[in-house]
């Protein structure tokens, strides 16, 4: 199997562990199937849209390549499906997050460099890759983003992107990178929910914000 | 009147249709008449905008042409005059919207199309066309988007989407295909409010989803 | 100092404010740290990136210079530091987002004249400018936003943009029109939040919105 082959299977996993967590939280707010399948859409592929309209990046992929929205309107449909099991998966599912989080980081970072921009942007590009999919999830779910709160989540992202880019310009081969950045990330997030490590909360309540 | 005409005459009633309902979302959260045009235009005009920004087609309809924004503007603030009397009209308006949903579908596949993009994306278009003003407008006021949890919405623009661009693949005549695609997202819309048709529902209250 | 040096250092002190309002908003919310940063950017560039995609404007401004992400995520933080002495600050703080609001709103009508736009989208984007940060802002911090309920906001960037391109369109130099037009937004704001000028607000609590 290619490096590029590797990377895509990944992708694939991990777009459809976010098009499940997009369609349990649309489950969370009774909303019907067809809100499942958007919200499902949103979560796996909003991410990687966000980033590539911020970059001018056209087309975009699920444009070019429109079979993956039907594979994830699928997963999104099949969480429906084995909903009553989810519950005793739910930490296969979280271990399956987690590695679309490293992914999804990872990806952000390599297609930003790959467009000619500089290590920092994609440093940025692989943040936004790996968390606004579960922004958008939330907002269109009128919730208050998750990962603002919770365990680290977007420290990882941001942490996993600058590993990768770091390592690719002492000009380690790709396999190697990968074979660092993805546990790297994967258990940097498994650790944070088993500890329930967090970022300091900044708790202010004083006053008028305009 | 050329066709092309009749389908602009439609895509005013339905921005039209499409402002006041996000005048009167806006009405209903106390906002101020800012608030009011604001709200109006992103519900308006955010469907066909981000389906633009998502297919990198610049300049934007509203950015050519500056008078849209001042038409729906002032739809916008007209339905603050005729609130008293909108009640009395609320079936009108459900009928106005209808064929709003209808047209808004019918003109993203038509112009997905026009830009080369395959019969897949078009209905994807047509469906972001059709529902996500109303989705944009339900985010700026703070809400659950209604079409995911109510009568059939979503799914009678991606099904009629869905027919205008099966119709035009057998060269079907614009009129002929109009006239189909027309009667039938409006006639299915209604039909679904008379009969409170809707997709089923997804519950799920386990855990905790990240 | 050179006209364009004058507006950047402006533009500077405005997206801190901004960043400062993001930052605030985030401790209300009791985020982390991390959350507190991305609310910051989101509202110190979130109207200007708005502006820019919808434009169709690449590279993204931050995207081309990457440390303005860097100085507003510092400006993030440093508001958790202070935030004790902020409610000290109320009023100093008020006046610097009230500059900042006259000058994103100048800021975004000149770029939109500069890229050969007409006028009218020009006053439009010195209001997606001045204001859309605000509302990206409460969007994320899942409130209402506040620019659609309280003292004149979107009003003042929508006039000072239109004064701006009305005074340019006479062929007034640069800096007697930034010596009249900064002046006229800030004092307005001021004004308004002194004597609580508002717009009329709409009330319809009547029937079904679709």
């Amino acid at each position: 199997m290619q490096e590029a082959q590797f990377i895509s299977l990944l992708w694939l996993i991990g777009i459809i562990a976010e098009a499940m967590t997009g369609a349990l939280c649309a489950g969370k707010k009774q909303m019907d199937l067809f809100g499942v399948v958007i919200i499902g859409c949103a979560t796996a592929i909003g991410g990687g849209t966000l980033r590539d309209m911020m970059l001018g990046n056209y087309p975009l992929i699920w444009v070019e390549n429109v079979h993956y929205l039907i594979a994830i309107a699928l997963a999104s449909l099949l969480t429906v499906v084995i909903a009553p099991v989810m519950r005793y998966l739910s930490k296969l599912f979280l271990a399956i997050d987690a590695l679309g989080l490293a992914v999804f980081s990872i990806i952000g970072a390599k297609k930003t460099l790959a467009l000619g921009f500089g290590p920092e942007v994609a440093v940025v590009m692989g943040l936004v890759t790996g968390v606004f999919g579960g922004v958008i999830r939330d907002i269109l779910c009128n919730q208050m983003p998750l990962i603002f709160k919770k365990e680290l989540y977007a420290l990882v992202a941001l942490l996993t992107a600058a590993l990768y880019i770091s390592l690719k310009s002492y000009g380690i081969s790709e396999w190697a990178n990968l074979a660092i950045c993805l546990p790297f990330g994967f258990g940097l997030r498994m650790l944070a929910i088993r500890f329930q490590w967090g970022m300091p909360k900044f708790d202010y309540q004083y006053g008028e914000v305009h």
